[in-house]
């Protein structure tokens, strides 16, 4: 701590985001799940997470578990504060991708703008929009949380699909469409499949 | 995605904390460095960081760079605004340790009750708050970012040290003075020495 020099050179010679792929054998990467409530976003996500662990891959899935009662605690479902709510995700999205992870975020999302500036935040090919499709009628009739029968009976307000827009994506990365095919492994092996196409489950070429 | 049940036995199934440990080698954990501006703080993070990546660990840094133009680009410097950067953080730092890895914070975080809000958020063990002190004359002189001067000139208001307070750490589980000791690999080998002591650079017991 001698000098703003050595300070800088210091700071040079951090840990870089290709530095952690190489240790870690795989790009870090943000699979951003959309979809209406029991469309199967957090259950592929986690099972993604699932075989890519037993492949010893590094993961991490934000989801309403750990972010809605921590982080975004603070915000309800307004426009404005689902805005927010999906740009702090996207934030914290782009520290876990940075740190070398394939980080699965599942989220309504309802928004294409919001959708579209998470985007914006990281790299080209960094994010992945994964599309899992649902017909409402199949999410109302699973309805895992009964909360498409609150939402009917006017319990729950701005609820996406019932009292609330979906935007679909218009040009998603994947479509997963859970309508079709409800196997959750086989729909998470969907993504993973892409992922290994890509080259997303291999670490980088080494930098000149 | 057929029912209710097989859905909460997946949820059951997700990989833990604990697992992910196994498979660094380390503990999740977060160095919570804590310091007047110019203390050293963000590049002792960064050394420990760079000395622990060469050992084959798992880490991340989460620091003015990453945050304060990401994640916490709407908040100013008021004491209020000071407080929710720092739940922010905090609740961020606790998905990293959550998702295995050793996480250092290197914010000035300068009120007690916001840090011991922070250290609340975790399971006992997982927050260890690291005093990176120094002579608020040592950091003046050394003033990497020319802030100082700039807060002394009135150009910057609520500076810590300066126009605003900083409440030193009662009992933080380590002290790190650089006023004392200059040397930032000393100063970082401290750290990753308490770490090794502790059994934060081994996995876990595997569980009953």
């Amino acid at each position: 701590m001698k000098q703003k020099a050595t300070n800088i050179t210091w700071h040079e010679g951090n840990i870089k985001k290709t530095d952690r792929e190489r240790l870690n054998g795989q790009r870090g990467v943000c699979l951003w799940f959309t979809g209406l409530s029991g469309s199967g976003k957090s259950v592929i996500a986690n099972q993604v997470q699932n075989l890519l662990f037993e492949k010893g891959h590094r993961t991490y899935v934000l989801d309403g578990d750990n972010i809605r009662f921590g982080l975004n605690k603070d915000l309800g479902f307004s426009p404005q504060d689902r805005t927010e709510n999906i740009r702090r995700i996207g934030e914290v999205a782009k520290l876990f991708v940075d740190a070398g992870m394939v980080t699965g975020t599942a989220f309504i999302s309802p928004y294409r703008e919001d959708r579209d500036t998470v985007r914006q935040l990281m790299p080209e090919g960094d994010f992945l929009e994964v599309y899992v499709k649902c017909d409402l009628e199949v999410c109302e009739q699973r309805d895992p949380k009964g909360l498409y029968k609150k939402a009917r009976a006017g319990e729950i307000p701005n609820f996406t699909g019932i009292s609330a827009p979906y935007e679909a994506p218009e040009n998603p990365e994947l479509v997963v469409d859970t309508s079709v095919q409800d196997d959750i492994t086989k729909n998470a092996q969907i993504v993973i499949d892409f992922l290994e196409e890509k080259g997303y489950l291999e670490a980088p070429e080494a930098a000149e």
